[in-house]
């Protein structure tokens, strides 16, 4: 269950376009989510970008936290690449200060940090690479709240160096009787909208979900992660919000 | 003449490297100057590299400034560009941003900005550059300071918006009877290290030099630039420090 | 008129997506032009993009135009850049050849050069940037033909080196009396669906359009410009082919 | 042994620099080797550095090799990076074809090709890796060599394409008894001059070098490796080629 009674956050990747190109439906999520995650230039997002997108999330009450990246503009972030550690703790703190800098034009400021794609799974399982996101989120504000996977070495990261850390849940993904996710490439791995919308719900009032075997398992999110790429994606998260409301649960940022 | 009696800023630019490539003597200059000019990966500069500089900068008691640029790492940031003014603010906060967020956790703080080759050429003539610049520094933290050339839209965008501008001076560069640089590709445009070193005196006992007629024209700079592209550029900014303190001025940064 | 009887080409920018960024409806464009022009990484394109552009060009006999560009992703090659000419020709030199790499393993080859966005107006005025651009075809490989705007110093440098050159014309935007297009800020500078057929055609079979001021100038165009970057523009270039094909003049790449 | 008698190749990295960056002694090597593997943009190099190493390589007569790498400026390519297979041979077919183009300007051609960094490590390893590279040199021209890694995939791979290999040998490098290079933070693993002029002379003699174990090894290389990157380097580069003369060994491109 949430730490905090009725109350779940709901986030989301936004400002994932660059130059000319455009990505995902930032102004109808703007209206659904509670924390942004916005990107800073890595995997996505540049100045502009970033700079729209920090002055509708501020102009909305929407958190303003840094989807920080692998330096990876050709693939979007989601390629593993070998960055040494302190390489990596520089370039996240390079993403803080650059959206921080944006944030604080707009009238914000970031509040927290999400890792995007592969710097997301690598901080998952790798805690040498969880430490240096972290390290660098305690030399540039140790009250920068850390949104990440479960149990995750992230988790475990943020533990030891006293930075909040805030886990993450997925409606439309299938979870294992382990409370991981269900790889997508399996059978089942995407649940409908109905069903989507029921295991959203099921996270924010119990903290547990139904796993693929039918046995309950926990899974102890501050936040859902919903997506704007499609219309349905965007209708989906449509719903979640609607049925967080009819249920009483109320929608705020963790951070 | 100085505003400051008997004290001078020496700046230079630092941290040009990227990646695997490197630039300057940074180690050398570090012991000379009071400012650095870091660069923010715009037009050179990466974060671990940045990181290395910020922290032998703060060791040194060396104050720290933004080198924004244009974002062209192919030039080195000397190509003009046409950026749109919006999109220039943003890059500007971006850089600064970054910056800080490095310097931050070296131990240090940006004190000041500084534009770097074409953006130096274009703020100093182009209003509106000038201002997007300016329009950054206010929005990020209008206690940051703006090194640029004297009597340069720059200057005036700074005055506008109640920025503190710090006018820089050359000690190498032979000056026109109206107070600009004689431009690189004439005749005796760059001074011998003897000449040079008693032009940056005369910038900072008296604000005035003698320009290509002969005549003793104002050049009010707070601070006199640096390199350290080359051992006699290195060699030439250490005998300008030793004239400084053979002469009684204290050397300390503007910021 | 043209000089080739009856017969005209339709081009299209093709393959500017990046990354996971995509645009315009490439498949629906090679179904309707004969030539597309492909970016090559400069200002959008990647290898993967370049090799499925080149792929599907080749199976419907659509031939293949380097469409290159000042290297800009961030800008889309729309801004200006002072690059040094050299430069610009060995710039040129890279993208030709590495396009022609992708198409020769897709089974083409590089048949054109267009320039596109900021380089594109560039060479019609600038002398040096356009002799850059046609020494780089020169030294690739003489027999590339030159696509790009009539009466212009990429026309005449093509002249001056013997590279064939071809001019374009727009079907949907208004011409002045001295055969140059009206600018896209001024009213009436962009035609309805109806007017742009109608010029299209005329462009095709007399080689003149009526301007705005209601003569009719000369528009010696080889090749008409379509664009596949909304569906009201796809509906257009389909309706201008068929206008052609009702009126008897054949499609047929002028390369 | 060498499969031509009495003759070898020697191979350097030029090109390594970027805008305004350098790196190495390109001229003090054009005069010591007969193959110059050339950065294609990818992990250094540019269109202006590629023409002018090209220039330079023809009119000395030195062989030209594409040294094509994953896409990472910022990581020098040395960082592993996970590209999909069919992307990979993309981008291979677009280093080939933009130095291509630019050989051809300098009256040259691409005659062979040598992965850099961590591609040459993931290309000696990874089946699929080696499959991909080869495969764009198929597509490209079936008459490029692959100079590499003996006994490796990128080996076993261009034998199933019917592409012709090249193994490189190492002049200061220590071999283990499986004809494998010690690890270079292993002691002893970087040998002296003298001793690396004897080791490149006994792989052109008689295509075995002594082992750290004592026991004589295979190492049937047609080309050795030569740095340029510092003044020693370059010396023993020198030394090796004159020790080779000296022994009536005739310096030889392979491609």
């Amino acid at each position: 269950m949430s730490e905090r009674e009725n109350v779940i956050d709901l986030n989301s990747d936004l400002g994932e376009g660059f130059g000319a190109w455009s990505m995902g439906d930032d102004d109808a999520l703007l209206d659904i989510i509670t924390s942004a995650n916005i990107a800073c230039g890595f995997h996505a997002g540049d100045p502009a970008i970033m700079r729209r997108t920090c002055d509708r999330a501020v102009s909305r009450s929407v958190t303003i936290g840094a989807h920080i990246s692998y330096q990876d503009l050709a693939g979007f972030g989601r390629r593993a690449l070998a960055v040494e550690a302190a390489r990596l703790r520089d370039e996240t703190l390079y993403q803080i200060g650059a959206l921080d800098g944006i944030a604080r034009a707009a009238g914000g400021r970031v509040r927290y940090v999400k890792p995007h794609g592969a710097l997301y799974h690598s901080g998952s399982s790798d805690a040498e690479v969880a430490t240096a996101i972290v390290t660098a989120m305690s030399e540039f504000d140790a009250g920068l709240g850390l949104l990440g996977p479960l149990d995750s070495e992230l988790e475990a990261a943020a533990g030891r160096a006293g930075i909040a850390f805030y886990g993450e849940g997925f409606a439309d993904r299938a979870y294992t009787p382990e409370s991981r996710l269900v790889a997508r490439s399996a059978e089942g791995a995407v649940l409908a909208e109905s069903a989507a919308v029921a295991q959203a719900l099921a996270i924010a009032q119990s903290g547990t979900v139904t796993a693929v075997s039918g046995v309950a398992v926990p899974v102890r999110a501050q936040s859902i992660c919903v997506h704007g790429d499609s219309p349905g994606a965007v209708a989906m998260a449509r719903s979640v919000r609607a049925a967080m409301q009819d249920a009483g649960i109320a929608l705020a940022a963790f951070a």
